[in-house]
């Protein structure tokens, strides 16, 4: 490297390299490398990890002629002397390959590796990412030291160095093959020198890490012999403490594992989760990219537990986050689980991940994943995905909204559940409901209910008249009700109190009217006397048994209201206009003809708003003031 | 720098230096400098802000003898050469500056510059923190041109480099003070030569900078001249188009700006906003750290707004970012507005945030002006305040909840408003309630309704008692009334509803019983003969015009449910129990004599449930199928 000395004056062009002010580095490490200083053992681990997977592969290509063991990773503190030891069986460095990786920063030793065994090191698993790993040591160091030794023979060695760029190396008398790493805490970083932090991180950060991971050691009972006497003390032993699980199941195939090992696997991965998963999808793909994972549909209770225990992504077995936003389909978000891909970039941005052309296609991967996993559980067994429903629901109807692929399949398992809970699919409710519920523009209307309870005089009415009302009650379904019309043209989606019964599905037929047009226009007058403004008026000849009074709320304006204020879609300033109500009265009803005939005034308005309070009763409507004249009203009636 | 090289064989200690492989220095950049490429236009425009204020403070010590001038910052995209370009009219460089400052990597001019002129720079508002920002160019550009004039009489220096550490100098004929960066722009950044996507960010980073920064020209239409004739066509002519506003009001001492200043303040931070803030806090500190600020209180609506426009974060007028989590106080991020402050350390994870003393001294600055600040305008003009109460109580409870200080503090101007809208504060409600609402055992009961709607029969009740009755109506009241209460030993809050109205502030009185017991105990037979048993029944001798049934929710229960539920306090999985009523029966009432005088076992059934239901409205309990029926049963009754 060569730096011009440039005269204070130049004549002519001269050429020269930039050159990185040493002094500098580790500031720059320090502030920029990671935000978080604990990461540190993540990288130191790895590190390790990775030693001992390549060791392992020289050993498999016959490269290396030693004894793999049972290599193990082990962590010690030291509290009294301030420092952390992380100690490999892996491949070790000889002196020159300390000067070769550790000495020259950004030098990243997984990636040369992988450029001389390219081919034969594609499935053996090597951690290449975390090149500048091994410096996050000095986040929380001051001084740190390697003390190493090659798998090839050649003598150990000891490197020290303070976090300026000096560094000493010696001679060292380590005879065990691997590296172990000191760490001599800072000052401002003492707090990692507790045991409870460093599990806590090892647990967060390596809890799947695939070689085993020693801290510390347990006690372990030993089983009673058979031939006990029976005044036997069980005897107990130290056995080493290992805090990793290196096989997790995701590393396995699907064809190994039990429903039994994924519930457990799901325990494993959320331990203060005590509810059950519905069902799981496991990920295994290879080519154009490499993904493998569980993904587990929860329970979606009410409560908050589903933000805490979110979908982890890992890279060949390392923890690197729970903030998959980008990575996996926004509607997937809400499940369970964890990914393992080392063909995510990471330190992108969010809108760089959406760029990405591979991140995108593991987004289509996993969602194409879900739908085919979603129409075998339905095929399966359909019963139990009816069962489910309810828990699954909003997760496929946001998937349908805001992803056109998850769309096309869904038609193959979505349900449409009645009031009654008899599940249809969509062509399966066509089916249905084509015979009674097609209207004489051969238009096929299909009811539905947003509330069992709310509106429960409104669909008792329409099953009265033999009509199926689903129930939909999802915060997101005016906007797929939309969707669903306008790519089903000969389907509308009504709401049962958005009409009286006989104009819900309007056919070919009439009531008579018992009233003479002159009788419904005095009618008419009595009623608006005594009625709000704000409710139109509506006669309708219906059947005399039909309730008296009903109000309604036109499809149209609430539908589009309620998709403005769900956000997006329905019309501009839509959501803050005023609800708008029809009073239906059934003009063959004898209230209708009680308010027509009576003399006295006073009646005949206590009559009207009688009947008006129930009415809004049943559209609850009848709040606050009014709700408590009327109750007084009626304890008098009964007194 | 000197590299040692190793033997293979170490025989003693040897000393080197790390060596930074500078092959590896970009794409380290690139990776790990920011997540967000796009920032690199923030850099430059700071850098040459930063050169033309140096250049400022040299002149004013009488260091520089040259014409400050009003210089400006000039972006120009040429979007067919690929090129943006960024020209200042700075101190410029010398081509041994360029050496110095650019050629060695992670040297920060700035620091430099302070160090030298460390006191009388203090208040010139140098921008030292983005000391790699240069190289941030190479995020979008493959190659990168500075032509730099000094202000000293040195020749101008043509400085090139096409993203490897090679770089090529040679002199250049620019003969006007300042620097030139020129970016190509590489393949993958072409979105940068949109002159739509260079103002959005100039206006997302740089609206506030204090160098005037021009990008591109607009026209202005002259005004026309007095003496002009009645044909004249106004003249035009094209001007700079200034994109910042180089002294935001922040900047300037509040005797400097009126209320209006503070509002197109406001409108200037969220042009898309229409809403007018409720009012402002204007914070100013020196010592013992460096924040400016103004924020301000929106109307906090239902929509989604408030979650969009947040407090925005500068440095020395440069933004940073409108992620404050850590710095504000979790209850003060629903305010909108700015904070600027070089003492804010960037790039440091949350946790670290949070154990940060100059953070926390912020944090707690803030928390305290706020508190001051809301005291005083209650001081000034407590009819305003009241009339802001609404849009501004979620904020000022939750603070009272999570912040001691913002407690302690808040007796002082935090109000309790009654249901008609009369407003209190702690002290004022005790010393009003004193005589009218002590129970028999001195404490004082404070009533309150959830919802004036909902609880509107029980809040009629206790005004006719002649007592006060709260509107407490946030989500997280239940939290703050326990908070109280536990300071308040003889205050307690209850609810309305929770109890009957002799019941809800016991007292000395006793309404004597117009059944005897025997009758009662017949009567309680009777009723629980149709009452489900969710219902307790409780026979009370009332006012004989007092509602015959009355359902109440007892006040400890439903709390504890309800803190539960909104997270924290309350007891563990209380939020899941079912709710508990009692069903109040006056004795004293015609209902009750009519009950058990009634011979007729139909109709005694019928007075039961009718007068049930009534009761269940009352509390919104009377739903889905019964309500159906209630309906259906009166319309029967008055036909």
């Amino acid at each position: 490297m060569k730096i011009i000395k440039l005269n204070q004056k130049i004549k002519n062009m001269t050429t020269g390299k930039i050159n990185v002010s040493v002094e500098n580095i580790f500031p720059l490490i320090k502030k920029f490398l990671y935000s978080d200083h604990e990461i540190f053992l993540r990288e130191l681990v790895s590190n390790g990890t990775d030693a001992t997977l390549k060791l392992k592969h020289l050993i498999s290509i016959g490269e290396a002629k030693v004894e793999y063991g049972n290599p193990i990773i082990e962590i010690k503190v030291d509290k009294e002397g301030k420092k952390i030891h992380i100690i490999d069986q892996g491949l070790g460095m000889t002196a020159d390959e300390v000067e070769k990786y550790i000495n020259q920063v950004a030098f990243s030793g997984a990636e040369e590796f992988l450029d001389k065994y390219k081919d034969s090191a594609k499935d053996s698993g090597i951690i290449g990412h975390f090149g500048l790993g091994f410096y996050s040591a000095f986040m929380v160091a001051e001084k740190v030291e390697i003390i190493t030794k090659s798998y090839k023979d050649e003598p150990a060695a000891h490197w020290t160095c303070d976090g300026s760029p000096e560094f000493t190396i010696e001679p060292a008398d380590k005879t065990s093959r691997g590296t172990e790493i000191i760490l001599h805490v800072a000052e401002d970083s003492l707090e990692f020198l507790e045991d409870s932090k460093i599990s806590g991180l090892l647990n967060k950060y390596n809890k799947f890490m695939p070689i085993p991971i020693k801290f510390g050691t347990r006690t372990e009972t030993l089983p009673k012999p058979e031939d006990a006497p029976e005044d036997y003390i069980n005897e107990t032993i130290e056995v080493d403490n290992i805090i990793n699980n290196p096989n997790p199941a995701w590393t396995k195939q699907p064809s190994e594992l039990s429903d039994e090992d994924y519930k457990n696997f799901y325990r494993e991965l959320y331990p203060m989760q005590f509810e059950e998963p519905l069902f799981n999808i496991h990920l295994n793909v290879d080519y154009p990219f490499n993904l493998t994972g569980i993904l587990y549909f929860p329970k979606l209770g009410t409560d908050m537990q589903i933000q805490k225990d979110k979908i982890q992504l890992y890279q060949n077995q390392v923890y690197v986050t729970d903030n998959v936003e980008g990575i996996v389909p926004e509607f997937l978000t809400m499940l369970k689980g964890v990914i393992d891909s080392p063909d995510i970039p990471l330190n992108v941005s969010r809108s760089g991940l959406q760029a990405d052309g591979a991140v995108k296609k593991i987004s289509n991967y996993i969602t194409r994943k879900v739908a085919d996993k979603l129409k075998a559980l339905f095929n399966e067994n359909r019963a139990d995905f009816e069962a489910k429903w309810n828990d699954i629901k909003i997760v496929l109807e946001y998937g349908m909204l805001s992803e056109d692929k998850f769309y096309e399949k869904a038609g193959a398992f979505v349900l449409y559940p009645t009031v009654d809970n008899t599940y249809f699919t969509l062509e399966e409710l066509k089916e249905k409901l084509k015979e009674n519920q097609t209207d004489k523009d051969g238009k096929l209307v299909v009811l539905y209910a947003g509330n069992k309870e709310e509106q429960h005089s409104y669909i008792e009415t329409a099953k009265a008249k033999g009509y199926e009302v689903l129930l939909l009650d999802s915060p997101i379904i005016s906007h797929l009700i939309q969707k669903i019309e306008n790519d089903n043209k000969d389907v509308t989606f009504v709401r049962v109190d958005s009409d009286h019964i006989d104009n819900l599905i309007k056919k070919e037929e009439n009531t008579i009217s018992k009233l003479s047009d002159e009788e419904k226009a005095t009618l008419k007058t009595s009623l608006e006397a005594y009625i709000p403004k704000a409710y139109s008026v509506q006669l309708e000849a219906m059947d005399s048994q039909a309730a008296p009074f009903i109000i309604t709320q036109p499809e149209f304006m609430r539908r589009m209201k309620e998709m403005s204020q769900t956000g997006g879609g329905g019309m501009f300033g839509m959501g803050n206009m005023p609800e708008m109500y029809n009073l239906v009265v059934n003009t063959n009803s004898d209230l209708a003809s009680s308010i027509l005939n009576t003399e006295d005034k006073t009646h005949q308005e206590h009559l009207v708003k009688q009947a008006l309070d129930l009415a809004k009763l049943s559209q609850n409507l009848l709040k606050g003031e009014a709700l408590t004249a009327f109750v007084k009203r009626s304890f008098e009636m009964i007194k």
